[in-house]
């Protein structure tokens, strides 16, 4: 069996890390010229895709079908991202399965149709404007607000707080394309969900995850999050499932929520592994890249049993593998990319009787300057 | 980071696995031309050990040279199987550590010489007689003996029981080179033990695991052994660390030990990562595979911890990766090699509550006719 991966990034690397075990063969599609491929080197084949035909903006057919040989003639094709190309999904789909399918990805690589999506299945989100322009949009929303653009953010990038009359006015200014202008949400606590769906419509969801992000990057998860009451748990896991099914999902899907008091309000969708299940890698019986594999695959999902309570600290900037940082109760995983300020560079899961006690090792990795973004 | 390890085989596959994802890059030394490099293939470097020089047996500089140049210059060197010619391990041991060290897979390599190293360090070993025919090792250990080649005998090749006179005379017949000959221990249980030592000297222990063999060859574990008492199992641990210790070990060792009521008895060494250390896999915080890489790259080991009662159950001769078998507790190991009966082609590790369950999903297993060696 073989399985084709759009994206040639750390989460790439990490599925097939997770398949290979298995027997199973990865090919990646190589689609951003601009990003490097160190981290899939030596895991499967490579193939870049194609140029799109400029009069038309949609491909060659003859083209498409030679990229499908090229990548081995894959039993289906997934993503590690949510910016893809629908025209090239499309394309591919003639040749085998996507998953998720191109509508699940098209539904969350959009904030607008996210949002859209969100609304028709009763699943709360801030209130929001498309399009409208931030005057307009404060008009009714109030400040702060937060300006995304609809398919470009990620880490943070590309979004505007908008605290003040100036700010709404300096936004509109900058002429933005396809945005939505959102209420600025007062949260206790970001968590995130993160559950798989099987071909055959099985669902297992990990625990609840609590996400702590620095300038919009994730910087460490804690799982499970605390003092969740089991109804917000049991709501989240609703919220999930409603757009498992009616999403029709092959694989992992990750949902971010805020947590306001004792309700939830999405923040955003990821049809895909996602960094807040990093820590699945070592705190439960199956991880996530396995789990999307075996959904792919059209196999049992496995056990998304948590074994102990689990850390996960992002090195952000690391320069070296940071070896010495190693305990015995913790794991490195390195990308193999070059180092760069800001970028994501590999992580640390760790184990640890409580909550506490993931905190004060959190506390530490930060104090041993493993991650430009030091935090308390 | 570079680790490079002689053979080419699924030890090597798993080995390299475990080292991925921590960044480290691996290279094989091919060292035997009948031996596929399918299990490999993709994972790393591979180059043909160069060939000796007939007229001294030894490897000419240069080749050794060119050798550790075309594999990457790899920060140390590691098998996966005993049977490596030591002239090879010698001359690379110019250019890097060679873990474990050349001596201590020597003494592994040969029954003599590890009966002999057993006996020194006070470790019970069945008695023998070293190259000393049949007829006369009987007339000390008496009927049934087993003759063992001192170093072509894996997964049960190359040995003979012997229990009549007619047996040893046709045994003597044989003219076999190099041999034990070792009284036949009726035993209780074949358990056996896997530590990792590292460079600084740290042991660990992972629990003892119960050995089930047809034929020969290892059908499947479970772990942790029933029914071994506490001093036995720091009976076991005690040896281990004597040989730890004295041959200055770094990796993972094996002890493959025969019960006899509440007393061990060793039966062989593996300086090695061994098939009865895969249950680790699933069933421990780290895996025998990731600790045996910590150790060679000067790492903490990781906690050796059982996380829950764990079956490993070989699939002998199973055509293809049986992924309908793959249940949310289980998981499915595949070597990539090509089908062949009576050859470990993967394997199957399970969880379950207690090892009366997983006595029950070997039965499963084997009833599925996923192994050509059925077991009950």
């Amino acid at each position: 069996m073989r399985i084709a991966i759009v994206g040639c990034g750390q989460l790439s690397r990490m599925m097939a890390l997770a398949g290979l075990p298995l027997g199973i063969q990865f090919s990646f599609i190589h689609d951003d010229k601009s990003q490097n491929r160190d981290c899939v080197q030596g895991l499967g084949i490579i193939e870049y895709s194609p140029d799109k035909i400029k009069s038309t903006n949609s491909y060659d057919t003859k083209a498409i079908a030679q990229l499908y040989q090229a990548l081995g003639q894959p039993d289906c094709i997934s993503v590690e991202k949510e910016q893809v190309d629908l025209a090239l999904l499309q394309a591919l789909a003639d040749f085998c399965p996507i998953y998720p399918c191109v509508a699940a990805i098209k539904a969350c690589q959009h904030r607008g149709e996210e949002k859209q999506l969100l609304t028709d299945l009763a699943i709360p989100t801030s209130p929001y404007f498309y399009n409208n322009g931030a005057k307009q949009a404060v008009q009714t929303l109030g400040y702060p607000v937060m300006a995304k653009s609809c398919t470009e953010g990620y880490d943070g990038k590309n979004q505007w707080l908008i605290k003040t009359p100036s700010d709404a006015v300096q936004f509109d200014k900058l002429q933005i394309e396809d945005y939505i202008i959102e209420k600025f949400i007062e949260f206790d606590k970001e968590i995130s969900l993160i559950s798989v769906r099987s071909q055959s419509g099985q669902i297992k969801h990990y625990s609840l995850t609590e996400n702590h992000h620095q300038q919009g990057m994730l910087t460490h998860s804690i799982a499970p999050a605390l003092n969740i009451p089991d109804s917000v748990k049991l709501q989240a896991q609703h919220y999930m499932e409603s757009l498992l099914n009616q999403l029709e999902y092959v694989g992992i899907l990750a949902i971010e929520f805020f947590v306001v008091g004792d309700s939830l309000m999405v923040n955003e969708l990821a049809p895909r592994v996602h960094n807040s299940g990093h820590w699945t890698q070592l705190g439960s019986i199956t991880c996530q890249f396995e789990n999307h594999i075996r959904a792919l695959a059209g196999l049992n999902l496995g056990s998304t049993e948590q074994i102990a309570v689990t850390g996960m600290f992002n090195l952000i900037g690391t320069k070296q593998p940071p070896f010495d940082a190693l305990t015995q109760n913790s794991k490195l995983y390195w990308y193999n990319k070059a180092p760069k300020a800001k970028r994501k560079l590999g992580h640390i899961n760790f184990i640890a009787e409580n909550q506490q006690l993931v905190k004060q090792q959190m506390i530490q990795l930060a104090d041993a300057n493993l991650s430009l973004t030091v935090h308390h």
